[in-house]
């Protein structure tokens, strides 16, 4: 596009995902990986170890007949090998596909055939659900090699054998000597991963080497993970689930310890492993933080939470009452929002300097804010007719973003027009407001908004709000049809174990109570119709509340 | 590339230095710009204005007819202009290109025609300065339009009318409406800057949108500049050298405050200055650094360097005792090395968390070392013999690079092919060792290498050894031809105010206790074959030792 006789001089190097894994072996080989055994036991690998299995795994896929594009899936918790298999599938040339465990055989089984996934890693203790996704495959579709990760330390059994099944440690020890990354340009795939679909089918959202390393580098600043070769990560976040947010793309790039969790995802577990292991920075949906705290509340004795860990949480709404839950046990708790579609990081909460003079009650409130946007990320709020929003902290709208690590398109479907503006922004569904300081205050999901006598009222508002009251663990807000207001707020309430309840309904003192809580924030047409007590919110595969599943189980007024 | 039926779904959205820009004005509306004008007053902008200035500045460049590519040279000190020139440039389409003030006119000249500067901007208070570069310029060679930017507030002079020389200010506030950032792709250039070249003629490296963004985010890393938007930045590094190291565009990215000294470098003004305006973080080379701890030392009770500040330095080798002065007034000194051929931050040092057992004393030795390379930062050393050096921390070798903000080549010459090996790395002309951690060591530079009957000596190892002496100022040592070995080192030795000398030699006990503390880190045959006291060690216009200047000044042994 130059003119005017000039072009730059630099090197024309592309961006790949390959370097970090060079920095991994060369120049932090005695950082370590832990990973959680189905026996909770801990194994622990160098950098060093790390990296020589997994050039192994490019060499033993090559072997195979991995072709470039190939994509390669992985049926796997937080693993090390799993870490593997983000570097080693790419090293080969191969995209890796991470399967979401939690979702029904038959979408996992819909999901492979829709990428067309050539190769697949299990880990053993998942060949059960293997057994039930297989038949739900395309016609014709297949895994041409399925390679099973011997993580409960199993031998494999003769049926495996049987069954033609490839043993992962034994494929890497008798893997050909490493002839180098396979050749690629920046904007190759190297993963992909399919949104959870809480409406239609799942679609495909494929990463570059490009959209990696620029995602990781973002990340890492100071103003959002503050991320260093000094720190100690526990991911809790599935490395099936938007790849792990994308911290073991930088962990690797930064000889970052990583500590993974592996199947044990219960409340007690993650205590027990962070008294073992302590992270200086844990990261995982808000509701299983939620269950975090209540496992401290009720053994108040049993665990204290690492000394200076920070927390990022994302992928649904953080109550106050959760960030100062953590802060009262020493623990920042920062939330940042994004989704699939963005590599997830797009906005991350963090102090800005010129606010510093707020004191604490102020910062608890902005903190249930989902940040600022990062670098890289456009972030724009478009009202219902059409007009971008002014920055106010008031006029709400959808959220839309664009930058080099936004997905433009899905795979293999008919471009969903619906999903992209006319000049190229990715439609997000999220609905927000930005105060005049740039925080972003999503108000809900568009699908989420309750739309009560022609005025919208936000469930995500009042489920913080909700789970604010101390005796409330819990809740979701949904909306039920209503014959004069159109739709009603209905709110589905987990209490604590301390408190007394009368089967489904709120005992009338806490009724009395809770709402006082709330007329302090809405107005009267605002508060939920009806409250009902219910042992346990659904949650989709992610973690997240299931509404959906909600909606099922009240599909009238209770 | 690829093939299998798969392609990236990620936006194909440019790397821009626009897109800083925006984040700045929409942002960081608040974030704050000082400058020091030249009668040491003190002006402040607000992002804000520096935004609708520097969008001013755009269209005002625009109506004067600047092309897509057309170079824009500034002769300016560092102040808020000149990072009005740094985003308004490129926003419009053209390069800016930074003149060195500090070079001889001739060779102002040589560059500015090189490089076929067309308009340029210039500090009123330089204009002595650019007159006696004019007729340095190539026949048929001139500035289209030079804009004066009245830095010393005083009004224009009637002979810069007559010569129709515009106002800077004046332009900005008559431009036409903003209508929207030149249309551009990544790879178009932005900025460029040429080498100071102290062997043959300077070479301009040409800077891209894409190398500045991706040097931008590299570079606020935890594990770099650690750069948030709650720092204050003072950037005594020129603007006009290797853009300040990057940092102007990092800050705008991030909200960053930044302090501007102006002209205004000796020791006391920038102490001055630190008192004003405290910064966080304040970044020079070490030979200024140098005389700021000479200024405490001088007078103890005038000046307490900022709490808390942290501070980057590189162009040249620290000396342990200049890290340790530091440290015993509360600032951490770390270095980086880099040049303007890698935008320019290739290493940096930081403390890997693997060694966080050392003490304090093993830190400082560490500390003298030039870092880790940096993410995207590939680096080797290489032997003689052409063969890849291991990282062993003896083996020596060229530093050799490459990566995306590492020039590949130079503006408007023929092919240095000397510059580059035939794989595609950056020879940089230093000399290290690696050791196994990948830390570097610069030895020397080639030039500056001593080799004493077929053996090297490191005249920087000999240097920041001999300004460990508690009575020594600064040190600089050079090679002189011997009959005997070849050559030989001579120390060149800056005494403390307080230190007695005979002239220009030691006294006798200070040259027993010299030769003894050198003693404890050399052998005999390493130690300088002469040492002689000089007034002041000749710097380069960038403020490194100038080491080609006291070769001319002792061609002989003295």
């Amino acid at each position: 596009m130059s003119v005017s006789n000039i072009v730059s001089t630099m090197m024309a190097a592309p961006l790949s995902l390959n370097h970090f894994l060079e920095r991994a072996g060369k120049l932090f080989p005695n950082s370590e990986i832990v990973s959680r055994l189905p026996n909770k036991s801990l194994r622990q690998h160098s950098f060093k170890q790390y990296y020589e299995r997994t050039l192994q795994l490019s060499s033993a896929l090559k072997a195979l007949g991995l072709r470039k594009g190939d994509r390669v899936a992985t049926l796997c918790w937080n693993h090390h090998a799993h870490l593997e298999a983000y570097f080693g599938i790419p090293a080969a040339g191969g995209v890796m596909h991470t399967l979401n465990l939690r979702l029904a055989p038959e979408e996992i089984g819909w999901i492979a055939s829709n990428a067309d996934d050539r190769f697949l890693i299990v880990d053993d203790v998942l060949l059960p659900l293997l057994e039930k996704v297989l038949p739900f495959l395309n016609k014709g579709h297949q895994f041409e090699k399925i390679i099973v990760f011997r993580f409960s330390d199993a031998s494999p059994t003769t049926a495996n054998v049987a069954a033609g099944y490839l043993d992962y440690d034994h494929l890497l020890a008798s893997a050909p000597a490493f002839d180098g990354y396979a050749p690629h340009d920046e904007n190759d795939p190297v993963a992909m991963c399919y949104t959870s679909g809480t409406t239609g089918r799942p679609k495909g959202v494929v990463y570059s080497h490009r959209s990696t390393v620029l995602h990781s580098l973002v990340g890492c600043m100071p103003d959002a993970w503050k991320l260093s070769g000094s720190d100690t990560v526990l991911p809790v976040t599935p490395m099936f689930h938007a790849n792990s947010w994308g911290l073991p793309y930088a962990c690797i790039m930064l000889g970052t310890k990583l500590v993974f969790p592996g199947p044990h995802l219960h409340a007690h577990d993650l205590l027990d492993l962070m008294a073992l292991q302590p992270p200086t920075m844990a990261v995982g949906v808000p509701t299983i933080w939620l269950t975090l705290i209540q496992a401290l509340e009720a053994e108040p004795n049993r665990w204290t939470l690492p000394i200076g860990m920070r927390s990022l949480v994302g992928g649904s709404a953080t109550p106050e009452s959760l960030i100062r839950a953590f802060a009262k046990r020493g623990v920042e708790l920062s939330q940042g929002w994004g989704m699939t579609e963005t590599s997830p990081l797009a906005t991350v909460f963090y102090k800005k300097h010129e606010l510093r003079g707020l004191d604490d009650e102020a910062w608890f409130k902005r903190k249930t804010l989902a940040g600022l946007p990062v670098p890289l990320m456009e972030l724009r709020i478009v009202g219902e007719s059409g007009e971008v929003a002014p920055w106010d902290g008031v006029a709400v709208g959808e959220v839309q973003v664009r930058g080099p690590f936004v997905t433009g398109d899905y795979h293999n479907v008919t471009r969903d027009e619906e999903k992209f503006t006319a000049d190229g922004w990715l439609r997000t569904g999220d609905v927000a407001a930005i105060d005049s300081y740039g925080y972003l205050r999503i108000a809900d999901r568009t699908k989420d908004l309750i739309k009560s006598g022609g005025e919208w009222i936000s469930s995500v508002d009042l489920e913080n709000a909700i789970m604010g009251h101390p005796e409330v663990a819990e809740a979701a807000v949904i909306a039920l049809l209503h014959d004069k207001w159109g739709e009603r707020p209905l709110a589905c309430v987990v209490l604590k174990p301390s408190s007394k309840t009368l089967s489904t309904t709120l005992t009338p003192e806490m009724l009395v109570s809770l709402t006082a809580l709330l007329k302090t924030q809405f107005l009267s047409w605002q508060l939920p119709e009806a409250f009902v007590v219910v042992d346990a919110i659904p949650r989709t595969s992610t973690g997240k509340f299931w509404k959906a599943k909600l909606r099922e189980m009240f599909p009238d007024w209770p």
